[in-house]
């Protein structure tokens, strides 16, 4: 998506160990407008999908999957990053590997908010080794809902996950798909 | 906000340690057109007010924060609960007690995102001691930004929070007040 290409362009840093940061407009400060571009996006990419709820993982998934949600006409359900006392303790469970953080963390969904006659879009704003998306299709799966497909704003090409979870059979769209990100030669997308 | 208080009074169910549970509609489902309409109004009690950006608090706070922000054409800032490799070091902090938890964590926010400009409207999710909005308006004070209010969806009125930051001086517009609640007698509101 062009508009994405070039506001990552514009305002994308990379910082220490090539890390992608777009923290002005995503993941920190969140450019709202803009955010609804991509949702609507993604409701032209799943437009010939049925989808009853969308499904992202805290914290920074949920401003663009509660965008989202609104061209789709659904619910989000967010997985919770660790059980607290505000979950029910009817939960579907999976772990995620953070390695960014070097940690690994569990994510619960509520059973009331996955339920068999589902048909979730997973929405995430990052896809780099898959670990979290992994998750998320474990939840559904679990509930013995339907994955419809995941809707990721960055694609980290160049990392395993885009291509386990497709081999996997579902059905992946990223916004921007970058094929190589270096503090000398800035970022490279993956050309259609 | 009558269309909330009967959301609460149908969906809203009271746990032990008169624990009020909204998750199937606003922190952990969120109901993405119903949240519409608080954001909505708002922007209806906010109308009077110049505001440039949204400040809100990870996690259950970013969807309303998100889908308000809509209506005011600004972007969201979200305070972060850790410091993490993915935040510039240079940050504004604040401590915030939890007492769902019983832990105190800091919340951050990027300097580069709360400029002395700014003009912050604090949307989120809860009010009931005020320790998260205390620590929201001290991060708004140090960058040198005005607060322009609060605006909280559900207040816990009889929790010493609302009259805090009332006291402080700040606008606190909260769509449903709760006077009292109890497993026997359910859910009472405060009557304008």
């Amino acid at each position: 998506m062009k508009l994405l290409e070039d506001r990552i362009l514009k305002d994308g840093k990379i910082g220490a160990g090539n890390v992608l940061k777009v923290d002005s407009f995503v993941n920190h400060q969140i450019d709202v407008a803009f955010m609804c571009e991509l949702g609507k996006e993604f409701k032209r990419l799943f437009a010939d999908t049925e989808v009853t709820k969308i499904l992202t993982i805290e914290a920074s998934g949920i401003g663009i999957a509660c965008l989202t949600a609104q061209y789709f006409d659904v619910p989000v359900v967010f997985a919770k990053k660790t059980k607290t006392n505000n979950i029910y303790a009817d939960v579907y469970t999976s772990k995620v590997e953070s390695y960014t953080h070097g940690t690994t963390y569990d994510i619960v969904v509520s059973k009331q908010f996955l339920t068999p006659g589902d048909k979730v879009l997973i929405i995430d704003d990052f896809l780099a080794k898959g670990s979290a998306l992994k998750g998320l299709i474990s939840l559904i799966e679990d509930a013995g809902a339907s994955v419809v497909g995941a809707g990721i704003v960055i694609e980290k090409a160049y990392q395993p996950g885009g291509e386990l979870i497709r081999s996997m059979g579902i059905r992946v769209e990223s916004l921007a798909r970058i094929a190589s990100m270096t503090v000398e030669d800035g970022v490279k997308f993956v050309e259609d």
